[in-house]
């Protein structure tokens, strides 16, 4: 298979871009996730700040570069955080991002999720395939939700939904999704050992955000956030023993790949 | 010293199934150890989630092969929400395990963890020699609860509080015991080390839930999974240099164990 | 540049005492460093608890050798269980030491630094130059808080501060600066890869807790806590390959710094 170059050379131009503007990306996450979240964005170069309380994140969230939301350890007052975080972001043109988590498998998560999409202006949802489907409201295609395990099961509903959202949304997997309801594009990086490590979704959810803080294209900026960090894992993988080392040697990897080892090993099929 | 050849066999069929069928275990614990807690068990091959929000705990529970409360960072509405968790778990007859961190330490988390167990079916209980005494409410043997340090001290009393409650009682030390009341199971696995890392005790809570979630009777499924928890910190710690690459290797460590390793290795005493 | 034999001998001497009493240090403190925190106090030897609950604080830090406050997650409640175990605290003349994380950056963290401040007897302050510095409710020197950027800049309005609050305050940087208004120590121990894991500056804040635990001079305290957590980053850097490995490293080394290292490698600057 033959790899766009030209989003190679866009993903190490973002890297670059955030490894001088080191911008602040305020997630308001889950918190099985806060610690390694914190350190994969200081790990590609950015300033993670974990902020919560409806008494400043109106306040917090605007000297950010992006504000990403994530569910997955969501309670009712997080959720009012969520929503004044990420007014004040859309007024001040601060993209959201949004990370699903659990989205499908309870009616609170599912209807929190779609609260957040109906009051807020969201740039970018990332999921995995029975998460971002969750979102619609009516069913895409002929088959359940929960039967569409792989990327390419989804990859039709993905197109329609995006479409009608007006959102990017990015479903990950052995392959990645990317698509606008125009667009497609997909990314090959990545490696197995991601799924046995908690967090690594939630983690390219941020990454992301710091993608997006730089890159005013939603599907690139995923795309590319996504190739570096799945090329991250690839490079983890070759010197871990298991989850433990992996997770280890793939933040080591975040720190250490540069604008030409990314440009060599992006992966996104246009 | 021989050990049970009958149970370190047992030990390897539980893992296999764990594998085989990923069980969700559905945490609701402590903000110190949700990480730490969902690497182990993905790393072991179960499915972890954490949620604690009273909208949904009892949705996401009836999901699960097994329930886990840790009230290692309690506050009150964490409570509701083991209470709201544990009664619909009992109603499904999914095995709820509790760890009552800190019970004996403060009134709160002593009562908390008695709450729990009035109001709840519990299968076990884990924890260390004084937290798991003190849910009595009389003193058993002649010493007390706060001098009984060791496991042996402990386990008489341990036995009658067992037959007195009806719970299988796990105190872990320099070598665990497990008691239903009848029974006395002891398991020689295990490192030093463990207890410079935060977080191992839990950990041994949550593996003691995977596999009650494959395993009924709640005395082999609690020693098994604890000799399968010692033995990785055994090989942990044989690379290790300190608790950080102890951290590393063991959870490698229990990637890596297969069911032959775990066979040869559990030091299960009956 | 010569350092101070003596306070280096302090640092040894605090590190054993540390080690034999065990002291349990009370963390009130954020959710992204918890569990690294809760690692690095067990690493150095103290007893690490987490307890914020209203219900239990006044009991959990009757216990205990040093209370962490620490607003980096920051929300009303668990500023109502600052001020309750502080004022346990106070009254049982127990060390109580502040990371005022963020203060400076929102009114709600520059507000609620100053409210325990005003409400609580604090030993020390710990924090970088903007976060100390927004205390202060005039302005210091001649240029703003946000432009001190190095510890030089800020040591003039250090000293003042710390003299009209009756407050050892600590500002860490390239070099850390300690004063209580009288005396400036400033120490050089550390490493440039400590700014890219997170948590570092709250598990500095921790160990000072443990160190003045031993301790009664916060300056030396302070100072000692500091060369010792430097020289573990110093020793983790020389094997470490980014962040992951620095992480893991820098609390190996935490473990095995015995006294005659941290004698020889403590840089304190009387």
């Amino acid at each position: 298979m033959i790899f766009d170059e030209e989003l190679a050379g866009k993903a190490a131009e973002n890297l670059k871009i955030i490894r001088e503007k080191k911008p602040l990306i305020h997630n308001i996450t889950n918190f099985v996730v806060m610690n390694y979240t914190a350190n994969v964005l200081l790990a590609i170069g950015a300033s993670p700040v974990m902020a919560h309380a409806q008494e400043e994140v109106e306040e917090m969230v605007s000297f950010a570069g992006a504000l990403v939301l994530n569910i997955g350890t969501l309670a009712p007052d997080w959720i009012e955080s969520m929503i004044k975080a990420g007014r004040k972001a859309n007024v001040l043109k601060i993209p959201v991002i949004l990370d699903p988590v659990g989205a499908g498998a309870t009616t609170f998560r599912t209807e929190s999720a779609r609260r957040l999409i109906n009051e807020l202006s969201i740039k970018v949802i990332r999921g995995n395939a029975s998460e971002v489907l969750s979102i619609a409201r009516k069913e895409y295609g002929t088959k359940g939700v929960d039967s569409m395990h792989s990327v390419d099961d989804a990859s039709d509903a993905a197109l329609a939904l995006a479409k009608e959202l007006g959102i990017t949304l990015v479903i990950t997997g052995e392959i990645d999704l990317i698509t606008d309801g125009e667009r497609i594009l997909r990314v090959h990086n990545g490696h197995q050992m991601m799924g046995r490590l908690t967090g690594t979704g939630c983690a390219a959810t941020a990454i992301i955000g710091a993608f997006l803080s730089v890159d005013n294209d939603p599907v690139t900026a995923s795309a590319t956030a996504l190739a570096y960090f799945g090329l991250a894992g690839e490079i983890g993988a070759t010197t871990a023993n298991g989850p433990g080392s992996f997770m280890t040697a793939s933040l080591d990897a975040l720190y250490n790949i540069d604008e030409t080892i990314l440009k060599g090993g992006a992966k996104i099929q246009s």
